[in-house]
């Protein structure tokens, strides 16, 4: 093995270091912290599941997943998502002895990178399941859950945007000729590429009104402070009544000013049946987070009830936390051979106070400026004395 | 997919429920606190690794890998271990900056079985690694973390075990005829199979003296008050004047009645050049934790410098805590449509108290009955009135 090699990690995989480890467990403890208060238990599952059983349940591109083969010859997967690992869980076990069941999770999540210096192939998720709940409440539940955690963390300035996937798919059908057409216009959405979904709606040669329409929606439909701006587009339905429901309850939840409609909003996740949402933050180009409801996901597991939930990206959350101050700085107490017993006392003492303090033999300290430049506090026991 | 399938984990990987995430949660802040105040510094490394950095390096037996390929051709694994993760990051960045260098984790890590009802695939380990530092100093330090984590987690009944991997050496090449034997009996001596060393001795026709020094050595050597004992096996050398000032600064380090020497610990980590050790507590089978010096997996990353270390079973630990109280119940907030904006209110007000509160709407609870039954409290909100 080459120096080179020796030191390398994988595509897309990241060492994390001290300083933003503090950072993502205070994250972590505040958060666990938070959804704890609100109800929430906590739950772990296993980095390897069955292909067949989560991988392609969990809606991510194929490209995407780590695959690996166990000694029986079964094909593995490092778990893409959270979501459906939990719900494997729920339905197996835990749905059978309350509902609604309300599960929260810090865990890593792995998508496997094309190409370096680009997204991360494991990332850390903190997010809720809500199972068992097919009510309006639920969803506002969760979407509360995702704008407390920020107010948690210190984030003033976010922004809640909520759709509907069921609402966009009759959008999509209605003014198109083709459900490969409104497909087509979905996975733009997707990828957010208004352009080419502009560009789309005019190759389809479509009728002039339902082009004008298409063009229309993408132009107004991303950013609505209120539901009535959507009514033009659809026959008014359940899902708009759920929606204008769902949006009074989230005034009476004290988040009016947070929240915006999205109706172009799209999912890659195609168990998402109903509500979703993103969470946006100034700093950060992408989301924070999403969630949404997906009820199709408890049905394909054999449980035809309701289920909601989302997900925070941690590592683009910590790139918008208010700077925080240290909180600790560490004392070190530099020994010389014989004064172990006094460096133990004096350590022991300056623990009980509440301080960090890193104990050191002298003797096997090669350049001692550069060792103590990081503490806060330097004590030198030698036989001649204490310098502090 | 059938419906069983559905349901199914890998071999030996494990769901964690919320009781004991919970106490598997104090265990990290617990722990994570104790390794602080002492001056450590938490790091994270990726799950997955080179199989040609860290896969080979690691010293786990090669069936017990989890390998998988990545676009590019190359082998990963799902990382064994922390200590060659951790030297792999100490010798390429962080090594340069500080020496010696004191780092900790709490990480998940994964050998491949075989069979079911075995030992779990995925489990955590705790430790922490002391890099740079060749003195005797460090691993008393070492010792005494281990020793301090079980006092943290209130576990009272546990014995330090410790050995060299040097003088074992040692003494198995000067009592055999050839270095296969003196390995052969060293691998039962990893697999603590004494009744195969016997065995193995008597069978390999050694002189008298040797078979009986052998045998006795066996027969005496795992559980060694005091290390005058060891020296009638072998010559004075620099490897006993170093376990006397090891066992020396222990009982400084208050420690005198919590460690006893065996000289028949042997590791399969290979990597294990001189003082190595168990930690053993009443209630586990299975050491709940071992360590040592590692100097040779320094020199193999091109760092000629000490390390020692060690890590904690956390599975392992949970089996011996002491009972822990419940601190905290959950009270549930039922609220009927209409009223969700009187039970915000009422949730609130119980969590500024400090308690876990659970909303829930009435219309969406199939079995009240069922689900309040795990709840500490109740209280519910109709339009006729609140009910506590």
């Amino acid at each position: 093995m080459s120096m080179i090699q020796m030191f390398e990690k994988p595509l897309g995989m990241r060492d994390t270091f001290p300083a933003i480890y503090e950072k993502l467990e205070n994250v972590r403890q505040t958060g666990r912290q938070y959804l704890r208060t609100n109800g929430y238990d906590f739950i772990k599952t296993p980095t390897v599941e069955y292909y067949d059983t989560v991988g392609k349940a969990s809606a991510i591109y194929d490209a995407s997943l780590f695959k690996l083969v166990d000694s029986q010859g079964n094909t593995l997967v490092l778990r893409p998502d959270m979501t459906t690992p939990i719900v494997r869980v729920a339905t197996s076990k835990l749905l059978k002895e309350k509902i609604p069941l309300r599960l929260a999770y810090f865990a890593n999540v792995f998508r496997a990178q094309e190409t370096e210096g680009g997204r991360p192939a494991e990332f850390d998720q903190m997010g809720v399941e809500l199972i068992g709940d097919a009510s309006v409440y639920a969803d506002v539940e969760v979407i509360s859950l995702a704008a407390g955690l920020m107010k948690e963390f210190g984030i003033t300035s976010y922004q809640l945007t909520i759709g509907h996937a069921g609402i966009l798919q009759s959008i999509l059908t209605s003014y198109t000729d083709t459900n490969e057409q409104a497909e087509e216009l979905r996975v733009l959405l997707v990828q957010k590429n208004f352009v080419g979904f502009e560009e789309a709606v005019l190759a389809f040669g479509l009728p002039t009104m339902k082009t004008q329409s298409l063009l229309q929606f993408i132009e107004e439909a991303s950013n609505l402070t209120s539901l009535a701006q959507i009514e033009k587009y659809v026959t008014k339905n359940d899902a708009l009544v759920y929606m204008k429901e769902l949006e009074e309850l989230l005034k009476i939840a004290g988040l009016a000013e947070e929240f915006a409609f999205d109706f172009t909003l799209a999912s890659h996740m195609n168990y998402y049946t109903g509500m979703l949402f993103e969470v946006f933050a100034t700093g950060s180009g992408f989301p924070i987070g999403n969630g949404g409801r997906y009820d199709g996901l408890l049905h394909n597991f054999g449980q035809p009830v309701g289920a909601t939930g989302f997900g925070l990206r941690v590592d683009r959350l910590l790139e918008v936390l208010p700077k925080q101050t240290i909180t600790q700085q560490t004392a070190v107490v530099l020994f010389e051979k014989g004064c172990y017993e006094q460096a133990v006392v004096r350590a022991a003492t300056l623990r009980e106070q509440g301080k960090h303090v890193t104990m050191q033999a002298r003797e096997a300290v090669v350049n001692e400026a550069m060792f103590i430049e990081p503490f806060g506090e330097v004590i030198t026991i030698t036989a001649g004395g204490t310098k502090q």
